[in-house]
Parts: structure tokens; C-alpha cells; sequence
């Protein structure tokens, strides 16, 4: 399977996810190869993927999106990057995963996912260890931006 | 399986790996249940976990232990956290987890791992977004410290 037809699914599966879940329309930019690290998080959530394809989808969360993006999501506003914030990106990502995962398995591409880890901080850096390259793709909001990575390495 | 027989097959690698990779004795301290994020990591890597049970292995390390690492996995000194240290860091991630896989596996526990992420960042936290307990425990080397943490949320 091409990459593009391996990564779109989790494009569509975050606009998708963040549409229905906390009505924020996510709007993508040009994706690219990601060559090295770059410190533009304050959160990310990182979930392992094995079965037809291993690899990792990050998503990488500016505080003040992800704070707004949580509230939406609660119902209830967050002005801090407290505990519950954390669980409602977890959450997400396993919406997400899990949407993009139902998409790929349409196609007969079987993957299954690990749990989210939530990585806080300001201006981390995220660097996927993949024999295949780390594709990213900025998506801004009106609450702010954050990006998607997935990378893959093969079959496990 | 009990919890204790999931996680100490990674305790046991960590200390394998480190030892006969790269000479170094890591001696385990007291584990505890993980509550919320602690700021410790300067480096960390996260690798998923699927099959039998889904879940994170993290490794979470301080910039000098890991240098120091490093630098006798690969046999040259390292002063700073570059790119040949994430993939050494990546390395070490890989050998550990997949070390810890085969010990399950003779329990007929059958495991399977993603790619590993490696995350930058001084005073970084991480939390994982597991059902069941977060089992973190902390490592003395004469290099400095590290932390191993596990985390699973049952079947997959």
C-alpha cells in the first residue's frame, strides 16, 4: 500500500473526530517529510501501532488549541493543562486512532494501536525512530494549531 | 496474569540490555504506582504495546545518564542530546522492549511493539492513558538515573 493511502486515513479521521466530537473545523495544511525534530509542542499524545504496518501517530498540541479543543470536548472551560485535559487528549486519540484504523480496515489493512501517553512541557520535541519516512501535517483552527505525524516502519 | 509477572520482564531487560550493550550496571529501586505526571525526563522514549495486552513502555532518562549511555553503546563520547543519541536512545527502546517480549512469550504471553518515539525537552512529563495501574520504576546508574514505566489497559 502507498504511504499516502496509509496516512490520509488518520488526516481524516482527526478532522472528522474533532468536528463531531468538540465542533472545532480543522483546517490542513501542506504536509511534509519530517527530516528532524522540531519544538513545537506544549502537548503531545503518542500512540504505538502495530499489525500490516508498526509505527506511531503523534499529535502535537499548541497549549492554548489543546485548552480549547478540551473545553469544547467538557463542555466546561480549562484554563490550565491540568489532569483532565490530559485524559480528553487521550481520549482523543484513541478516537482518532481508532476512526483511521476502521477507515484503513475498509481497505483490508489491519492495524491495531496501544494506549495514548501524554507528553507535556513547553516546546518539546517529538523525533519518530522509523525505517520509513515521518510525514506531517500542519491543521489550524481558530482556536490555534496543532500537527499530525505518522510514521511507519514495515510490517511487524 | 498477574500484574507483577507483566512488568518485571521489562525491568529484567532494561538492566540486560543496558549491561551487555553498553556496560552499564543499572540497579532497580523501589517501584511505585504512578499517580500523576512527574517532571523528570530530559530524554524519554514511548514504544506501544499490543496483543495479549495493549499498553506503553517508557523509558525516561536524564540528560547526563543518557549521554553518558550513549556514548559507551556506541563507543564515542556524546556532549550533546543529538540525533545520534534519539536513535541510540531508539535502539536501546527497541532492544529492551523486544528482550522483554521474548521472556513473555516463553509464558506463552505473546506481545507486540510499535516503533519507538523519542521525546526532547528538559523537565518534560509523561502520562500514560491506561484502564489498569502505571507502574513506574526508577533506576540508579553510576551515569545517573532513568525510569522504567508500564502501563496496560487489559486485551486488545
Amino acid at each position: 500500500m502507498m504511504d499516502v493511502k496509509l496516512i490520509n486515513p488518520f488526516l481524516v479521521a482527526a478532522m472528522h473526530v474533532l468536528k463531531t466530537m468538540a465542533q472545532v473545523d480543522a483546517k490542513p495544511g501542506r504536509p511534509f517529510l519530517k527530516k528532524d525534530d522540531l519544538a513545537i509542542g506544549d502537548v503531545s499524545a503518542i500512540i504505538g501501532i502495530t499489525g500490516a504496518a508498526k509505527g506511531s501517530m503523534a499529535l502535537i498540541f499548541t497549549e492554548q488549541c489543546i485548552k480549547d479543543i478540551a473545553s469544547n470536548l467538557l463542555g466546561e472551560p480549562f484554563t490550565e493543562l491540568n489532569h483532565e485535559v490530559r485524559d480528553a487528549v487521550g481520549e482523543l486519540t484513541n478516537m482518532i486512532c481508532g476512526d483511521a484504523r476502521r477507515r484503513l480496515a475498509e481497505d483490508g489493512f489491519i492495524l491495531q494501536a496501544g494506549i495514548p501517553t501524554i507528553v507535556g512541557g513547553k516546546g518539546h520535541t517529538i523525533t519518530h525512530i522509523a525505517s520509513g519516512p515521518c510525514l506531517a501535517v500542519p491543521f489550524t483552527t481558530s482556536q490555534g494549531s496543532f500537527m499530525v505525524e505518522v510514521a511507519f516502519s514495515g510490517s511487524t
